[in-house]
């Protein structure tokens, strides 16, 4: 499939027009960041695994009718999106502190919550994505009070699905990351999950071991960022093909 | 753990006065029945199965705020639960047709669902388990409105959760029944999930294959209902041990 011109280059994936209107192709990048890009690489295989994994978690969210912007994947670095408008915020949720929250609070890494905590970053890399309340998002019109419940209903649902993939493989999801599009359909506006679900977005501790397996082996040098997010796919069994070998050709 | 005497005998487990007030210890049998009890038979191992997918389920809705009975296994048959007030009702959520709202409605089984549908049935062995509109069980006060739209907000979400362990390792939910319950914390009555998550109370069909891996199986002579059981268990890594004796171990 012809790709059209590049509308957007993020730092892990670069967009281009689609074949026809309404649609993206989203091809994922080796380029590994962290800490608002001042820690930066490029890890061979990483576009590889995110693409494939990504489809596996849209696809299941959509048989369970949360809509999302995934339409097919295309080759191993493409899939076919829809376009749509990203709302400006990175909506987080919590099942265990991690990361910021535990910076931020003072709680240990990998504790409980009483219950999932969805919180909301402003997407803007100059402010380092800060942390906002609800309350801003609404009075500075970045999307209206109807749409945060409906943005909330969604990702718990996306939350409950993700719990039960992981769980179900031996993984502790401990938080994610997801982003929400609005699309038009006539007259009638519904939000979707939109960019991806990925190892890059999603905290995932082995349930054993608590061996992480996710984007903070990059963050905190705990090893080879392709290793652990192969152990994922591989546990899913979305390696593009069976058996030992495929560990590695994906990676080409 | 000693337990006490027989408070309550079913179809496929048996309840006894639990350690303390409050607790109850649930019984898994190897005996299966269908159609109202009208086919029956003794499945070697298959109450271990259950005990142990039961547990498994439970706790991952536990690990994401779902309450429910499940306190702990006491051993291969045994497991140890909250003692709670079971609403009359089998809620049943359903992804894909099948079963007999593919008999009712005459729409072919697997067919995907708009949206998950919920549908509730009165638990009466003597009438056969009637499906009921919400509006029968407010009238005749079964539960009330209140009570309702917190089943379907706990159905909807161990049905996020559950399809997502499923999807995980290539298994699609189709449907499944679940049992709820009441507590009291003091004043407070709260609702929590009951009964028994498993094979017994899902449809689970292998997503590459079709291939059924749940209770149909012998409702509908498809063959060995426990190796059919085993193989989710497999999947899952919830055999007692490991390795390839575990799945012969587990019957015993």
């Amino acid at each position: 499939m012809a790709r059209g011109k590049k509308i957007y280059e993020g730092k892990a994936k670069t967009l281009y027009e689609g074949p026809e209107p309404g649609t993206l192709i989203q091809y994922f990048k080796d380029d590994a960041t962290a800490f608002n890009a001042e820690k930066k690489a490029v890890v061979d295989g990483k576009g590889v695994l995110n693409n494939r994994l990504s489809e596996f978690f849209m696809e299941g969210l959509n048989s369970i009718g949360v809509p999302n912007h995934f339409i097919k994947r295309l080759n191993m670095r493409e899939q076919l999106i829809r376009q749509c408008e990203i709302v400006p915020l990175e909506v987080i949720v919590r099942n265990f502190a991690a990361g910021s929250m535990s910076k931020r609070l003072g709680i240990e890494e990998g504790t409980r919550l009483p219950r999932p905590i969805i919180e909301f970053s402003y997407k803007d890399d100059d402010l380092g994505d800060p942390l906002v309340p609800e309350e801003y998002i609404i009075a500075f019109g970045w999307a209206s009070q109807q749409d945060m419940d409906d943005i909330v209903a969604l990702a718990l649902r996306v939350n409950d699905f993700m719990a039960g993939v992981m769980y179900g493989v031996g993984i502790k999801l401990i938080d994610f990351k997801i982003e929400i599009g609005r699309v038009w359909e006539g007259d009638f506006m519904r939000l979707i999950v939109a960019d991806e679900i990925s190892p890059d977005s999603c905290r995932l501790w082995d349930i054993e071991s608590g061996q992480k397996l996710d984007k903070d082996v990059f963050r905190r040098d705990l090893g080879n960022l392709t290793d652990a997010y192969t152990e994922v796919a591989r546990r899913l069994g979305v390696l593009p093909t069976n058996g030992p070998a495929a560990a590695n050709s994906v990676i080409n």
